[in-house]
């Protein structure tokens, strides 16, 4: 008997419509979403393992999900049968063939997530449930950077997980900040070998509050080393979060095929 | 007695939600909501006039609206006011007052509508609803931006006005049509001194034809002279269309507060 293939997807998803990523009975969530198409495509109950749990409300732009099947469906046709029976909210954009040994979360050497906040006095209609909204006119683009340096690095993040949530093992490599003005307000992209959960929301709201001059922009530093999230921000909204790409040794979908003329990767 | 005051409105909204802009009975319209909305903030009942009718599905960034108040409410309050009654698909973004000259159609020079197009052979899940989507892998921009020269200027736009609803003053004068790459497509800016009902939509559809290779560039030019609906490509699908901007002789809202640091204008 020959061995199941293993494939990996990347899949996109508007996390409006979901309870996270991880299955949860009763609740509509990525992970559930995905196994149930495949099993109306081939009738093969898998397990969708995704490259982490994105949180209730949080968007993917490029997760990437592994599983292993029997069925002989060619590898290029099979992410448009699951599109199929996908709901509207979800999209698998590629599939591809990967060895035994590829794990979406174990074999991953970084992640990168961008929040996209968006900067007036009335609500962004137009980017309702795609942006975060921050009512204030103005945030200190400049302060907001200076803060960058006093976070980057390897460090105990625990002052930035979730309340409640920090462990024994919060050490985690946080490579580089990048923040942008953007159409009606800021990006900010972050990258790192692992994040902690809500670690990137709690670290936006603190450079939220750097930017709104609440604070100078050492204090991040300060917050990082008390190890306490009650020394922290309030946690930024999850509408503004995307995952946005999973590094891997070396890339698995090969070449890019999608549009891409500007700058954003 | 003294005399109502007028008051321009800039409104943004998000076309999905409603029956286009024009106030129709038992439907939810744009004009609907914003004379309910005045209604609840001032018991004063009020007609609200749009520079030019939205149809179904269709967003504005910024349609300008006027109406006649007796109201007392500072002005600078007034958007305020009304944001707080309106639904969350439509946002008054600023309000100023005007002469009683002032007519948000009858003293537009222009108006500039942006189209964008989402190309990709898998649905594009994070613009759902903001962006219409070209299954395709490839348009050709090249193509598309030479069609351009053959539908400026002042014509006849008969062959590009929504079918049965060409009549005897079809003459429209379109100054200019830009195409940009963006990430994950294209966006296609059209201005000029008005547009018929679908003219866009209908240019749009035209030049989709000519950048999927069915028909020269030339092509354009040769439905624009046939004058004959019939001779022109499907329409674009309203989705990804937006009233980006309405032209007065001098801008009426003043300097623009709102952060922009790209070209986008």
């Amino acid at each position: 008997m020959e061995n199941p293939r293993r494939i990996a997807l990347e899949v996109a998803y508007s996390g409006h419509a979901f309870f996270g990523f991880q299955r949860q009975p009763g609740f509509p969530t990525v992970q559930g979403e995905l196994e149930q198409a495949w099993l109306a495509v081939s009738a093969e109950p898998v397990t969708m393992i995704g490259s982490g749990r994105t949180d209730t409300g949080v968007h993917a732009r490029a997760q990437v999900v592994h599983f292993d099947t029997w069925s002989r469906i060619a590898t290029q046709q099979l992410h448009k049968a699951l599109n199929a029976y996908l709901p509207e909210e979800i999209v698998a954009r590629r599939a591809v063939e990967v060895g035994p040994e590829f794990h979406s979360n174990g074999s991953a050497i970084g992640k990168r997530y961008v929040y996209f906040l968006a900067v007036s006095d009335t609500r962004p209609v137009l980017a309702n449930g795609r942006m975060a909204w921050e009512r204030r006119a103005h945030l200190d683009l400049h302060a907001m950077r200076q803060a960058v340096p006093h976070v980057i690095g390897t460090h105990d993040f625990g002052a930035f997980a979730a309340a409640g949530r920090a462990t024994a093992d919060d050490i985690r490599t946080l490579q580089a900040i990048h923040l942008r003005s953007i159409r009606g307000g800021f990006s900010f992209s972050f990258q790192g070998t692992g994040f902690l959960y809500k670690m990137v929301r709690n670290l936006v709201g603190g450079l939220m509050d750097v930017g709104r001059g609440r604070h100078e922009p050492s204090w991040m530093g300060e917050v990082l080393r008390s190890k306490d999230r009650r020394q922290g921000a309030a946690t930024a909204h999850a509408e503004g979060l995307y995952l946005w790409r999973v590094l891997y040794p070396k890339p698995i979908f090969g070449p890019n095929r999608r549009i891409r003329p500007d700058n954003s990767e």
